[in-house]
């Protein structure tokens, strides 16, 4: 049973899917970590995945370098079952859990964290994001991608080694919903797009900036949520990863490694999760909006407080993150 | 330094509070668990606590039974210094952490789960829950409290002896706005309070049911975010908790005692948190609301997808979760 349940109290959507359960835990205490031979992930294994939905190759390289295959143990369903979904009723509603859930495998190699990829690895592993979430808005059905990266068990990975994963959705969440408001009410009210203003604001003021390339600003947000967080956003005010061109890409890709690496110099091996909102496919207009990634280590604990109210307690600053992860970036 | 901080983007506060970084952490491996004679909740450690705001003693008992206390390292402040606040202009505003932090030790024993304590330490937490909402509210300044219980390191404890928190804002926070618009917009639509019309519908099916008491259904909601989570919310439409009688108060403690027996008997001594949702002091009006209790044990982690989307997956229907703590329940 694998169902979209909607809570009336909170208006948010829960995915329901038990069959997930079943999934392997390789941070489980009692289960043995897995390399080499027995890593589903790992070259010479593919028999142990679904089949490839995409194969990506770096110039000169024998095997694959970037595989994309189906989630053996999905939240959504292609095809979800007719009869598969409750009964709601009155305040009860139920969807059936259509959507695409794919595992991005980024490396051949039994490496764990976007920092031990190879400058190819890292590009073809967005180049994948960018081919996954244009064949799903192109799907027609699909109204909502969400790319992400769960990396170490603090942040919710359930294998060590390094892959991200694609959940694609026929609505679009409350929480993206809002941010997407929020920035066209911004935009409505000061006639610019809130992102570019805030890029135009981080430069200014310096302080939470960590790095800087052609493309993108990356900085620890005014209002971070958790300790070293950081936000990589594109100068330019495009609301549509797919369509950014293979040079941004390439340069997003290498950035957030760049950054991964900072965090992990300052922390050391930590867990992380990062998350690339693009634009929904439900019509639009987007002009107000730009795609853009968030990137933050998971090294404390959400308690009853926050998640009674939304509100996070952050005990480090990101004036103090930003210039500890810029020290770190000028000794690498 | 500690303040509040708006994220335009997604609409919602973070508290910034650097001094909540010294506070002890008992559950980190490399300091050893302090219990006894080191333990600063513990009876006759009282000097490691700043001086009591109200202690309650059961009849019969010769010292303390309960005792709050200010948080010795407090997220917000009641008197927050003038010059502590970052300068915000433009797109970043910060308001002072004004507000109250306080700490509710439920017993002069060293325990550690709402299971251990006796039935009157566990009711005259409630009570003090319940008074020190009502000296919140009546202080003025203050809009909205949050009373808040973390148990074990996963649902970020950093303290083993039995304790609540209470954290009191001058502001609503966006997430408990939501709930409260939502519970008014039903109102509106339906003519009758959503929660009322959630607890008419599950006692008619039965299926999430827990248990009943005769002014309380505890049930698991229907779009749970979590595995096991159960809401507890009473028959009687009351949107204040500190306005409860002494019998509500005494019967909510006893029943999410009995509620947190059953979670440990089906999953073990695990970490859980529960929230206690009581209506703001902005004015009202709240008779489409209820206060309420969220419980959930914290055995699986957050990921990627769930910060990014707010979509929770879950893998434990609710149905199956009442199922099994009805049979827990049965067999105490």
């Amino acid at each position: 049973m694998s169902e979209y349940r909607h809570d009336p109290l909170h208006n948010r959507w829960v995915i329901l899917g038990d069959q997930r359960a079943a999934r392997p835990q390789e941070f489980d205490e009692r289960i043995m970590r897995r390399t080499g031979a027995s890593c589903p992930f790992c070259a010479g294994n593919e028999s142990q995945t679904p089949t490839s939905l995409l194969t990506l190759r770096a110039p000169g390289d024998g095997g694959w370098t970037v595989r994309v295959v189906p989630n053996k143990f999905p939240a959504v369903e292609s095809m979800p079952q007719s009869n598969g979904c409750s009964a709601g009723s009155g305040l009860f509603t139920a969807r059936p859990a259509l959507g695409e859930h794919e595992v991005i495998i980024e490396s051949p190699r039994h490496v764990a964290s976007l920092s031990e990829l190879t400058p190819e690895e890292c590009s073809l592993t967005f180049v994948a994001y960018q081919q996954r979430l244009a064949a799903c808005r192109d799907a027609g059905h699909l109204k909502y991608v969400q790319i992400f990266k769960n990396v170490g068990p603090a942040a919710g990975a359930s294998i060590e080694h390094a892959h991200s994963q694609l959940l694609a959705m026929p609505h679009v969440p409350t929480h993206v919903a809002d941010e997407i408001e929020n920035c066209r009410a911004y935009q409505s009210q000061f006639g610019r797009p809130l992102l570019a203003e805030m890029l135009c604001q981080e430069e200014r003021r310096g302080e939470r900036l960590v790095l800087e390339t052609d493309r993108f600003v990356a900085f620890c947000p005014w209002a971070s949520r958790f300790p070293y967080e950081v936000w990589i956003v594109p100068r330019a005010a495009r609301s549509d990863f797919a369509e950014s061109t293979a040079e941004e890409a390439r340069e997003a890709s290498r950035l957030t490694r760049d950054l991964v690496g900072c965090i992990e110099s300052t922390l050391g091996k930590v867990g992380y999760n990062y998350l690339l909102h693009s634009q929904p496919f439900d019509g639009g207009p987007y002009d107000h909006y730009h795609w853009h990634i968030e990137l933050f280590p998971r090294i404390t604990k959400v308690a009853g407080f926050e998640w009674s109210t939304g509100v996070f307690i952050n005990t480090v600053a990101p004036e103090t993150a930003a210039k500890t992860l810029r020290a770190a970036a000028a000794t690498r």
